[in-house]
């Protein structure tokens, strides 16, 4: 643990909520703070996570701002009894709660620009240790509180992932004092290999020791390289990850994403497109929409995805999207000849350049010998009018989210490596 | 806080990593321990995640061995330099790390098994505290370590969730001490109030001591009010916290989705629609085929939902739609007109009883005074052919994804409450 005194910052991190440690909910909050403060060299050395009990609250808060120079508590902000976050806060600075006339006045214009009555116990999210600080929600209306304990400044949020987050950003983030050095984080995500294969690919750039530390991590149905630099200053840092970024990039080829925290598949997807000057449309039967949802998380990709159909019943294959009925009544609905006749309806009718065609056994039930749980076909009908297929299996023992995430993710990537290929060609 | 010595058995979850601390990875061991802990009377009343740091370890262990009647550490027990917890152990019991036999046969039995070479540095994973006791790992290298140390039972598992699962299930669920009776957890999941609203409307039910004890929670835009019953036995639990759950229903009417972790907006819809035997479609522009998703997340629905078109481009809602080109040239995209008439045509297309028509400006960019970033517009074509529209301001400052999910829930609401009006009726 870094010890006050050096030149090193170290903090701590204190989640507070009977939902978290009952093991209802889980704290994703800490992890995101523990980056945000590796990113200015603060290293953190401890998460907490402690129930909705004052005294409890108080003592943590005291004993973390004894070991720690910066103390980040979140959570217990919130206007009902069980939030008890502040009162522990005035406990542990031995302070008594006043009222903050600009935090009530910023609480009240909260509720009347969105024409809410305010609820009488809202008041009390006004309240703040004299000698403490409020600092601004704007995305809420419990604002934050930053005091002074100890040797430790300790700065209070709301826990509500995103009011949290901006708070940190916008309020918190500025005020950081910078660690010796700095640690900064990269990422690489890839699609299209397991995180074994990826990891053995790239065994001698994994190392665990030295200034530039590798590994893999798994989310979402990427698997993500993460190389965190300890440098000096932040161009060293960024050098010397680049370095490493590079030669992961070459190595994997086109299982490479992109590089970047924000790097999705449907924003690689939209910048091939985008550069190719070509639309796109989909058809989905399984995936229920998901696809064009993810397709859509870009903004401005009206640009190049024109729309779908969702395609849940039959007879919206047939009348909609053009499927010969003798095709659905030969095949199925969830088999190769479908999925492409889906691609073509979907391409003719939306006038695009490509369309995809999705369907398969989601589950949970449905699933037979010949068409198992976890069966997808995808269709490429691709610009000139080729169709493509590829088939997928996945897992007949996978909840139905996961099987629809899975295929969507494997439908754009077979679009991908098809925009890949016309690039090259 | 439990505190030792009264009847009620407490627990304190230890997690070590640095990879937990600088959160490149998210622990989600602590919580599943909690609801493991939870369903035998045993209440958790922290979680504390440090890094690879042997002495920071070692006083942990010893700090939550004071508090606590079981301490569960996990991870930290692998072959590599950064693995510390046996020391750490070792050093808190002030015992010396002794050789066991026994798990040194069963690690080279396992290598053996697999075909591989045993690496010499497995071999510190039998080192155990003198005066410990090892748990078998049937599925990986590692054995867990039990201790008495204070008046704590401390059990260290693995990291590896599955290890961790497995040896938790195995080994330490048949030795815990039984808590004092049950502690049963449920939730009344509601769409619709503010968690402010929620919380004044059932004040005297939100309890934050006796053997009911009630809260609130928000997550993907639900408010949730959870219920923890303490009891003797599981009945008793139940009825209670029955009780509790029947008051809160009544008194929150309509803004109830239902009871239980796994109820969505989606599901409600789903059973609503069932129970009246009618169908829907939806027409999207600025969600993309995310409301499709979310209906589609529920298995079986192709029962009520037929499909939708996502109109992502102009062109889409006319020529698929049937929107009027005079509508969308007089009134543009993101109108109550072109919201009703997409709502009509899909319906109308599609056969359905019910129709969703849904356009707005989800951003981040293309926001204008008259039409503001968040500005969406929902109809409902109900069965008969009559329209409603609502108009949703969901805020200028949100990111796209948060406006198009609020969007998608709010549509699927509006239509919520049309069922459950249409079934008073």
């Amino acid at each position: 643990m870094t010890s006050k005194g050096n030149k090193k910052i170290s903090a701590c991190i204190l989640s507070v909520g009977d939902e978290l440690t009952s093991g209802q909910s889980l704290d994703t909050n800490s992890a995101w703070i523990a980056r945000q403060l590796g990113l200015c060299g603060i290293e953190t050395t401890s998460h907490t996570t402690v129930s909705d009990d004052q005294p409890l609250i108080a003592n943590s808060i005291l004993q973390l701002a004894v070991k720690a120079d910066i103390v980040i508590v979140t959570g217990g902000l919130g206007p009902t009894p069980d939030d008890l976050t502040r009162q522990a806060l005035a406990q542990a600075m031995d302070a008594e709660l006043t009222l903050d006339q600009k935090s009530l006045d910023e609480i009240e214009k909260f509720f009347r620009s969105r024409n809410y009555p305010m609820a009488a116990n809202n008041r009390i999210q006004a309240m703040i240790p004299a000698g403490a600080a409020a600092m601004a929600n704007t995305n809420g209306t419990a604002p934050g509180i930053t005091a002074t304990l100890e040797n430790a400044t300790v700065y209070v949020t709301p826990g509500v992932p995103r009011e949290m987050r901006i708070m940190f950003e916008n309020q918190i983030l500025p005020k950081l004092p910078r660690g010796v050095g700095v640690i900064s984080h990269h990422v690489v995500k890839t699609y299209g290999g397991g995180e074994s294969a990826v990891a053995a690919e790239l065994e001698d750039l994994l190392t665990r020791s030295g200034p530039v530390v590798a590994g893999t991590t798994v989310a979402d149905g990427l698997v993500s390289v993460r190389i965190t630099s300890h440098a000096a200053d932040i161009e060293t840092a960024d050098t010397q990850a680049g370095n490493v970024v590079e030669k992961i990039c070459e190595r994997l080829g086109t299982l490479v994403l992109g590089v970047g925290e924000d790097v999705t598949m449907a924003g690689a997807i939209g910048e091939l497109l985008r550069r190719a000057g070509q639309t796109l449309a989909t058809a989905e039967s399984c995936t229920g929409g998901m696809i064009g949802a993810m397709l859509t998380s870009i903004g401005g990709a009206s640009e190049y995805y024109r729309g779908g159909v969702v395609a849940y019943a039959n007879e919206i294959k047939q009348h909609i999207l053009g499927v010969d009925a003798a095709v659905l009544e030969t095949h199925g609905a969830v088999s190769e000849q479908v999925s492409g006749a889906m691609a073509i309806g979907v391409c003719e009718k939306f006038g695009t350049d490509w369309g995809i065609g999705i369907t398969g056994v989601a589950g949970p039930t449905g699933g037979s010998p010949e068409k198992p749980l976890g069966l997808v076909y995808t269709s490429l009908c691709k610009p000139g009018g080729e169709v493509t297929v590829k088939k997928h299996t996945l897992g007949d023992h996978n909840p139905r989210e996961i099987i629809r995430q899975r295929a969507s993710l494997a439908a754009l990537n077979a679009l991908r490596l098809e925009l890949l290929a016309a690039r090259e060609s």
